[in-house]
């Protein structure tokens, strides 16, 4: 995990960065901002982006630009899931929520202020990068939109307390959870100019990266430990949610997450470049506890 | 008023079009951005985009992207501004607002999708447009974050029931109103490629015009008619706010909102172009009522 940590270090400095000595009389928007982005995040999209790109360029501090503002995306999905009109939690990853630390107008603005922010250092960064850059970012923003993260979200809000189908799960988190996941990896190897053959299998790779990344998270709900995933267990079931594990039972989502996992380690042989990194990543978030 | 009713009209339908048949288990949410979208905007930040593009190019068509993309990030920001969290509207233009008719966690998600998807249009835009489509996008996208828009936006809300100093109202109006109606003009001249001059001369003007505005809204808070303004009168005084009214007294704002204008006008008359229609939109958003 050496290399991954290494990342997740850059990638945190990048985004403590970011934010340095900024603000006047807006100032606390930028507490409430950095507060939610620094509240240990495991940093998978960015790391997954680096990483991507690493498979045919050298030089990953490149696209820590486009990195930081998938973080940013994801961390403003995370303040505006959490507030009281959505599922309510006062506790993400062990701490208090935005709302709960900051009150919910300045929690909603907060993740306003990122999603905004993350289209600004996209636009910046296709400035210098050219076209590739502009390629990554409309992958970036297209999954984040209603198309994608935010149409996931809509379904997941709407079938609370229903059963829902299937069909209707898989579109969910194929884009609550699956269309950031697979952006991360397609933005990186698109900005590293991989080659046609390559952007296929990475985009296989991504689906079925996202889907175990989202079982594996229905699992943990379950059999997770409150005090290691840093918010309360069973939160689904309280909620009344269709997941993986109330539609196959936990068992065969078990099952599922490795046949997923070992496909994904499947086709990143099948890639030209090294893909030792990513294999070390894809092992550590089926086997990750929180 | 032909030209700029005619104007309006063509940014309706492409607001119109551009949502048409979209969505799937997600729909209700394409409704909720449609309803918002479609309850009667004076459609001023996209019309002021496509008066300043018209100074120096022939086809507006041409701009319709860019000027959407700042009519959705206008109606995102007024849906949040809505929510029971932040003013606590029940309605807007005399219509009930958005979280009135769709719930507050579908408002809260509409909004963030109107961002996402003026981001995208700005993006796509760019790829057809090359650097000119990419400043205008810089310009519109700085102007709505946290140091332009959204910040005017924190300042408002932590500012309730509190006296302000002038500085801190003037930096709340000049971001929260201000920044989008200079952004609007900026980027429909830099997409235009205008001279370096006349773009300092419409620098000013963006300032003067967007605080003329502001002090019209303050004054129509007071005397305005609650049926035309489709707004509940006196809401600023209720909310305790600190407006330009309460600072100078309503004769004062009236006065200072006639300077202001006049020195648009003189602006206007200094620069190359034929001015005559940005000279008549300039006159009816002061004389308007609404």
């Amino acid at each position: 995990m050496m290399i991954i940590d290494g990342l997740k270090k850059t990638i945190d400095e990048s985004l403590e960065q970011y934010f340095a000595g900024k603000g006047s009389y807006n100032k606390m928007i930028y507490e409430a901002m950095h507060y939610s982005l620094s509240v240990g995040g495991k940093r998978i999209r960015p790391i997954l982006l680096l990483l991507c790109y690493q498979l045919y360029k050298d030089n990953y501090i490149e696209v820590l630009e486009p990195a930081c503002a998938l973080e940013m995306i994801h961390t403003y999905s995370l303040i505006h899931d959490d507030l009281p009109s959505m599922d309510n939690d006062d506790l993400r990853r062990g701490k208090p929520t935005c709302h709960k630390v900051y009150g919910e107008a300045l929690a909603v603005l907060a993740g306003d202020g990122l999603l905004n922010e993350a289209a600004n250092l996209l636009i910046n960064y296709s400035m210098k990068r050219g076209t590739l850059g502009l390629n990554a970012a409309k992958i970036i923003l297209e999954a984040s939109s209603v198309e994608g993260m935010i149409g996931g979200q809509v379904v997941d809000i709407l079938s609370e307390n229903k059963r829902i189908e299937l069909e209707q799960l898989e579109y969910m988190h194929s884009r609550k959870t699956g269309a950031l996941i697979k952006a991360a990896i397609k933005a990186g190897a698109v900005i590293a100019d991989a080659p046609e053959e390559d952007l296929k299998v990475l985009d296989s790779f991504g689906d079925k990266l996202g889907m175990a990344f989202q079982i594996k998270d229905d699992i943990l709900d379950v059999v997770g430990d409150t005090s290691v995933l840093g918010k309360m267990v069973n939160s689904d079931a309280q909620n009344n949610k269709t997941t993986y594990v109330t539609v196959y039972g936990l068992e065969e989502c078990k099952s599922i997450c490795s046949s997923l996992t070992e496909e994904c380690m499947e086709l990143l042989k099948g890639l030209s470049a090294d893909t030792s990194h990513l294999q070390e990543l894809t092992n550590y978030l089926l086997m990750r506890e929180y």
